[in-house]
């Protein structure tokens, strides 16, 4: 889309409807940008491409934040306020404590986000220091609500986060009580990069939105959450995995598998953008990661189910998958349960939902369109005891 | 706003840019209608000033949920439902109790929605059934946790609520520990009548978005919280309260207060509307409600101080007050904490918020617009090592 052919509305202009904003831009931003023709996105520049290839997760957090790849002595000193940080305030713990063992992962992820700020001194403090201090602490949180909350479910003791080592590495070890290899971080990691931000999603936009009544972090993340959480947004990896678990259960041939579903015009998760009109470019970095860590560790069923359903998607509705369809077999294979694919997804944007806010704050304007109101009119009045 | 100025974008249109997404109409609701140029705002239909004067806030939770106005026997029959659910889990007392004492009553809101959804088997349920009995739930226990944190960062033991009576009058009893006169009752029934719903504003607008990845009821609801929270929604009410009290402890001239501030370049709360461009209505019935309760209780000072600001603005700068101006001091000589305004305007508002889900989810499409990419392009990536 060239800058050109937007047409910006001035107050004089009518009113532009548009059902899902789709077309609509609502606000400038430097985060991402998304090219859905060519099937591009990048970060503050950056090719997403390279960024998997030669950046970590924590080197990303900081470009989104600061516009620029950290130097060493940046990074260093980013990881190790993030490391500071990782240890959750008893009460949360109580709370992750007394959660049904059966509640919804993204429900409890919401709940302890929100909690959390009750326990942040500066909360409330919207100086711009302070904030970014906060988008420090919910990152570096995050992952041990996710993994303590698994643990305790699970009957186990949460593990206390390390002092050392990167947030993949640390939370892979919090989840399993052992330090993982070298090759399952680094696709952890990669799987980090290629989530953390993704232009105005609904779960960005959720936050931008409640950011933009100049509510705090600790209030806006937690709409971000519950955002995620739904069926056509983050929701989606899971339920791949559900997909992919049926097909083997069932001994079912993953092509007849699909092309049934479509028959009984259910949809099959995992494929399809409204942005991207080719190959989203995560999609196709994961396949690839995939198909290695299956030739690894020997166990291609996963990877080729992918490509069976893939193909058919592509031959008979012509669209092809996004980035949760290879995020699901990548984290399965990884051996982390279903359910948390959606967390760790929101582990991940974490990084882009809180640098969209100290965007939206370095130039605040309230986000608020209007509805059509397409109801009754002028009805009159009738008392209850005349009804 | 004639239908027939507004221009509907179709796939084959330039993107539309609006910052804020002024101007644009983002979905089709039959709630709530606001004509800004009339000072006009109904639901489904009727005048807000004919459901002030003859309608009691359950009639409009149903009128707004249902569409039509309740007949006595689905009100006795509703108002039952919510009754049966004021009580609220025992894990959800116990987080209250942990609760700092000088966490943000919105805050304190937020993370207790998020997690009832955790004690309610049917949080996930996306039948409507089960969504349209989660909305009663939740706003059965919002009064509950409202008045429950409030006593207890007070020192004192939450009170039951009661298995009689509207939810105004519970609410009051919850809160003080006597059952509140007649007059008590109905002003601050009309006021949860006048906040019930009010078009696509930006916590409406949060919650349509999360709800719009078919994420669930409980999800959904915190967000809109975080956004009510922000002080350019509704966090104002706290905001016009503070202002008031500070003129009455410095004894100040209130016209002479305000034009001091315009002057230092400072924002009044409480005034202007991005929709109403003259005297939003429900501003006007709670100013005559301010009036009269003030000339009741003999304590004209805040009524005194009210109309001297608004005089000012409308002279020094031509705008109106809004809802928030004058809901401020009619909570206050009601004798609520000036930090509970926006937890009781989030009471009001569920109603509004629970009806805008359903109605979203029964003709649901993703709410995600786009932002325009102004950051730099193809910048070649540096190796951490090089840098």
């Amino acid at each position: 889309m060239a800058d050109t052919d937007v047409k910006e509305l001035t107050t004089d202009d009518a009113p532009v409807k548009a059902r899902g904003l789709e077309g609509v831009i609502a606000l400038e931003s430097k985060l991402s940008s998304i090219d859905g023709q060519k099937g591009e996105l990048i970060y503050r520049g950056y090719d997403i491409n390279d960024l998997a290839e030669g950046a970590c997760y924590e080197e990303v957090v900081y470009l989104l934040a600061n516009g620029e790849l950290p130097t060493q002595e940046e990074l260093d000193d980013l990881r190790q306020q993030l490391r500071n940080e990782r240890v959750l305030p008893t009460p949360i713990m109580d709370i992750l404590r007394n959660v049904p063992d059966d509640a919804h992962p993204m429900a409890v992820l919401q709940t302890t986000v929100s909690a959390l700020g009750q326990y942040d001194a500066e909360a409330n403090d919207m100086n711009e220091a302070a904030n970014r201090r906060k988008a420090v602490r919910i990152l570096a949180q995050i992952p041990t609500l996710i993994a303590s909350f698994d643990r305790l479910r699970k009957g186990k003791e949460p593990i206390s986060p390390l002092d050392h080592g990167s947030m993949a590495y640390n939370f892979l070890y919090m989840l399993n009580g052992e330090e993982p290899g070298e090759a399952a971080e680094r696709i952890f990691d990669v799987c980090l990069v290629l989530h953390a931000d993704h232009g105005l999603n609904a779960s960005t936009f959720t936050g931008r939105v409640i950011g933009s009544t100049l509510s705090d972090m600790y209030s806006a993340i937690p709409g971000s959450i519950g955002a995620l959480k739904g069926p056509l947004h983050g929701g989606a990896n899971r339920e791949v995995m559900r997909m992919l678990l049926e097909i083997d259960e069932q001994g079912a041939d993953p092509a007849e598998y699909v092309k049934q579903k479509l028959a009984e015009g259910e949809r099959v998760m995992g494929f399809g953008h409204r942005v991207y009109k080719t190959m989203d470019p995560r999609a196709a970095i994961l396949r690839d990661m995939v198909k290695e860590l299956s030739e690894k560790e020997g166990e291609m069923k996963w990877y080729e189910y992918s490509m069976a359903i893939l193909e058919t998607m592509r031959e008979d509705k012509g669209i092809d998958p996004n980035v949760d369809f290879f995020s699901a077999s990548t984290y399965y294979q990884l051996g982390l349960d279903p359910d948390l694919f959606t967390p760790i997804f929101a582990l991940s944007r974490t990084a882009g939902w809180t640098a969209h806010l100290l965007e939206q704050w370095a130039d605040n304007r309230l986000i608020r369109p209007r509805a059509e109101y397409v109801g009754p009119k002028d009805r009159t009045f009738v008392p209850l005891s005349e009804r």
